[in-house]
């Protein structure tokens, strides 16, 4: 398996060299939206610390991460109006991975919704809007 | 959220009412061959204790789960041709979740495959050797 590379765009949110639309975050994972959502409400949950995937994870960083996924899960039932969660985390190229920093997708699903087809950019404003939506959940929670 | 309901089919497997494709098992965890395989070598990695999905299980149940689910996708990669693998993990009708008790899907991936429609029944002598290719792979390990 290939090494960590440090310059991968989350290590650069993590570093604060690049924005995100940011959730959440604790000692050891961070929450931010997926710019091109699958869902209305679809985030990404990484560890802080570097790992490529699933593959070089350490029991640490999982449960750190599958925690935030947990609690993430559940703001999204509670206060995005959704009924169900889709979780899905790709492994390498040929897994799906496209930014080897690990990482989780968290979609929160409503009745009869469609996943959308990948790379579709979302508007900022409603990425905005829907950060705060969670963020103002998690803070109420 | 619903109750957990002890007569999903995989309790029934877990308690032997049901066969399966057993790949691998620990003491908090159950592996077996999906019968609707996505990919060719389609596991699910399951806790052996009580748990609808993501929303309920406990953090000993995601430890256990998580740990297997890394062995499985090594052992994939290892032994069974995958350059990559997908993890999947439903929660709730909505969001997917056919049978409900607690499980992650792991699909190895070979460059250039795509992943088959759901539904799509397996030649059960190609999900027996599927099995026992990774069974090899294990006691190999």
């Amino acid at each position: 398996m290939a090494q960590y590379d440090p310059n991968n765009i989350f290590a650069k949110i993590l570093r604060g060299e690049l924005p995100s639309y940011k959730v959440y975050e604790d000692v050891g994972t961070l929450v931010f939206m997926d710019i091109m959502p699958r869902s209305d409400g679809h985030m990404l949950v990484i560890p802080k610390t570097p790992c490529r995937n699933l593959l070089d994870a350490s029991a640490e960083q999982l449960a750190a991460v599958m925690a935030t996924a947990q609690k993430m899960s559940h703001v999204a039932m509670r206060a995005f109006d959704a009924q169900g969660v889709t979780v899905q985390q790709f492994n390498e190229a040929e897994g799906g991975q496209e930014v080897f920093h690990l990482h989780f997708h968290i979609l929160p699903r409503r009745g009869g919704d469609t996943v959308r087809p990948p790379g579709i950019m979302a508007d900022p404003g409603v990425l905005s809007e829907h950060a705060e939506k969670m963020r103002a959940a998690i803070a109420a929670s």
